[in-house]
């Protein structure tokens, strides 16, 4: 474990990236008129101000870094294909040409995955939007990766069907996004995570071979192929369509909350709720600080909330409500009935614009971890008081809110002083480093859904072990020339 | 689809085979004195009658052809290490000497998957047969991968635990077995497939690094490493420990069947239940052929049988059998109540021995595919018609076993006349031939849960297409040299 040990890890961008940035090259003009002609040259986008917004994602210290005046590695070009023959094409042309490629979806991630650290183009799959079929008697929809969640939700609720993922960013992520980033939903504890909704992908690999795998309920011949890309971000080839699972629109919805005692004895009941079999559609525990911060007049001071959402088949969402309120009713200090849910279900999508907090000199940042019901307690407490030893940090508060009957995810938000930019990156990294080797020491996985990116990439060593070999070496033997998506997920370059 | 046109393929297994049984080379001494001296002497088994056993697994033609003298291929030693270091060591010595090596758990594969066609050393992993952690509180349990499946949940049930996996061969399976080949077991509608309960696993590569997966209830940190060998049927590594989902031993059974009018009604009735997102414990339709076979007495002629167990959380329970009774009894011809599901409970592991057949100059086989339920009629209307035109085939039936919310499997049972060896091999090559190519064709999957070992592997290009290419280089990636059981799973060599 002496790869986490703090000492002499990079405690700035600049440091973290230098050996990416170094690896730049000019992008050559035959290069961009080659792609001009596949994909027309009003799909290629070189001005300043593209290149500006195609230079971060939702990553906060890279919105730190643009608050504070300071640059951000542009890309050469952005490129937005057509279809996946276009994309196919683009791909054969940087792969020859020996030229990075990054690809982007809505751009909703929050860990730099899409920042430019070596230059490139930019393959931006927005173009690519189309639901291509709703199959209702097999229940799945098969859309175009570009597709944002939300108009894929959106075309399924005009069918009477829902694909039931919900994350925060469903407005503006996309459905390759989710796939790549291995995303969760709020909703996910009945209708799963993204790995539990797909059912079929096409891929196009890197030097653009177009890859589909089979549409089968389930299938036993071999390793999962579709699987190789969920979490890949990236860097293993494009995604530009999928298959998924989808589900009739719930016929009933009921919320119930309570107020408990302590964070951990609300763990311990949500363990006792999954233990049954039962699957509400959310469960959220927040902690005291976060119960008074979402839940104002809602709740007593100093307690936590635990908010329970059911919904589908009517009769089970009736027997859901009850066999819950038996576990949590006699342990619970309060029912409060609907109420925190119904404000939960409206307000769920809101969050603080960054810059209001970097007005305030205020460096804010959200980290999801996630645990075993053994150990989750221990990690709670760990993680939170060994983020709150670093200098400068003012809160970290947490709530769980995606769980399994092995376990759950804590979702911990910080805030921190940084008066100037030195200081933000400086108390940032090494909030993250007091996190993340708490995290891993404590027995957690250091990312439940948000993914690596480009920030998390120097703890998987210590997240993997000797797995991570298995990962790079599945990395070279489909992009051997290293070029997709370069710097990010497969951790620090030797 | 030229791939899958029958003219020229290979009818006998001497054919299908030659090329891997060219590439057999004399062991030499040296590796099995170091092989000795890891493992000790007494694991190292070279006597005829030893290698006899590992030389056939469960596979229907492996026993065809010892019931007619003919010859299989042997290994060259069989050996047995007695934990992962040895495991280990023996991987070392045979990469380092380039021995094929070919895994072996309970020998329960039906596809010759374990069948040493290229010679090499069994590594028989039943030496590793300890349940390591029993974990109540996060739901989980840890074991060696050479435990049988009945072992391990007898284990469990001492807690109050179970896994909840029980395919047929549970008496002779192993855990590593079940995750090699991607197993399904007979209550998996409930408690899932092999995929949905692997937490982690330690499996040594080809070379003798070991690998550990971090156990958590869910992680996004790059590709899952764990489910590259999900299915990889010792083709990438050998799997020496996992960790797996388990659930408390169910509250309450019930059992319920109806006689539906035919099949396609049976599966329109099943795919209605799923679409309530219940999930029975099993849900069973048999064609009218396998309903009269099954069920003598307990159901009428011609007439198919569906048949539904529920359990687990007692009052989730009462209402599956509630909502499932609303939907199936209007529909169906009569509701049988709980005999039919009593009887299968009692009778589902007994198979009438092979022998029986063989002694009859009958073959007999049984092939599992899988599609959505927009094409699951089709698929079984064309496999059957298909089959049943090959020449001296007598009787092809099915029977769904395993539903998803987006469709099911097919499990067909064929017999056939087969008077000498030579007939025997071509009409049962000839059977598969029609019904794989009848099945991709009709946009089904060639495999729902048996694997693909040796049998199987001449329909993966046209199962995979070009993701069959992401396959092999994955294959490459971790086994360069081609060791592990060569012959396996990624096709015909070129």
């Amino acid at each position: 474990m002496d790869e986490t040990a703090g000492g002499s890890r990079p405690v700035d961008f600049e440091t973290a990236t230098a050996v990416h940035r170094k690896r730049r090259r000019p992008l050559r003009a035959e290069v961009v008129s080659a792609l001009e002609k596949v994909v027309g040259p009003e799909h290629v986008l070189s001005g300043r101000a593209a290149l500006e917004v195609y230079a971060r994602d939702s990553w906060p210290l890279a919105a730190l870094r643009v608050h504070h005046g300071a640059e951000l590695p542009l890309p050469d070009v952005v490129v937005l294909p057509g279809g996946v023959a276009e994309v196919s094409a683009v791909l054969e042309i940087l792969y020859e040409h020996e030229v990075p490629v990054i690809p982007y979806g809505g751009g909703s991630g929050v860990l730099g995955g899409t920042l430019p650290v070596s230059g490139g183009v930019v393959v931006d799959v927005k173009r690519l939007d189309r639901v291509l079929e709703i199959n209702d008697e097999g229940l799945y929809v098969t859309a175009q990766a570009g597709i944002l969640a939300v108009d894929l939700e959106r075309a399924l609720a005009r069918a009477g069907l829902t694909l039931g993922h919900f994350p925060q960013s469903v407005d503006v992520a996309s459905l390759g996004g989710l796939i790549a980033t291995r995303s969760a939903g709020q909703f996910s504890t009945k209708y799963g995570n993204i790995e539990d909704m797909l059912l079929a992908l096409e891929v196009v690999l890197p030097g653009g071979k177009v890859v589909r795998t089979r549409l089968a309920p389930r299938s036993s011949t071999g390793p999962d192929v579709k699987n190789l890309f969920l979490g890949s971000e990236g860097t293993l080839g494009i995604v530009t369509e999928a298959s998924l699972r989808v589900h009739p629109r719930p016929e009933k919805r009921e919320t119930q909350s309570y107020e408990v005692a302590d964070f951990v004895k609300g763990l311990e009941l949500i363990r006792r709720v999954m233990r049954t079999g039962l699957r509400p559609a959310v469960i959220r525990l927040y902690d005291p600080i976060e119960t008074a911060h979402s839940f104002k007049g809602l709740a007593s001071q100093g307690r936590c909330l635990l908010l329970f959402v059911f919904e589908g088949f009517g009769r089970l969402v009736d027997l859901e409500a009850s066999a819950v309120d038996d576990i949590c009713g006699p342990e619970a200090e309060r029912q409060l009935g609907p109420e925190p849910g119904r404000h939960w279900l409206e307000h769920r999508n809101i969050v603080r614009a960054l810059p209001e907090f970097m007005n305030q000199n205020l460096v804010v940042d959200t980290l999801e971890v996630a645990a075993t019901w053994d150990r989750v307690a221990d990690l709670y407490r760990t993680m939170t008081e060994r983020m709150l030893k670093v200098k400068g940090i003012i809160s970290a508060s947490a709530h769980s809110s995606h769980s399994y009957t092995q376990g759950t995810n804590l979702y911990i938000t910080f805030v921190a002083l940084g008066p100037d930019l030195a200081a933000a990156e400086r108390v940032y990294y090494e909030i993250w480093e007091a996190a993340m080797t708490a995290c891993l020491e404590a027995g957690g996985t250091m990312c439940h859904h948000h993914g690596v990116g480009l920030h998390r990439t120097r703890w998987m060593p210590a997240e993997h072990g000797e797995a991570l070999e298995v990962l790079r070496r599945l990395k070279e033997a489909l992009d051997p020339k290293g070029l997709m998506n370069p710097g990010k997920l497969f951790g620090e370059v030797d």
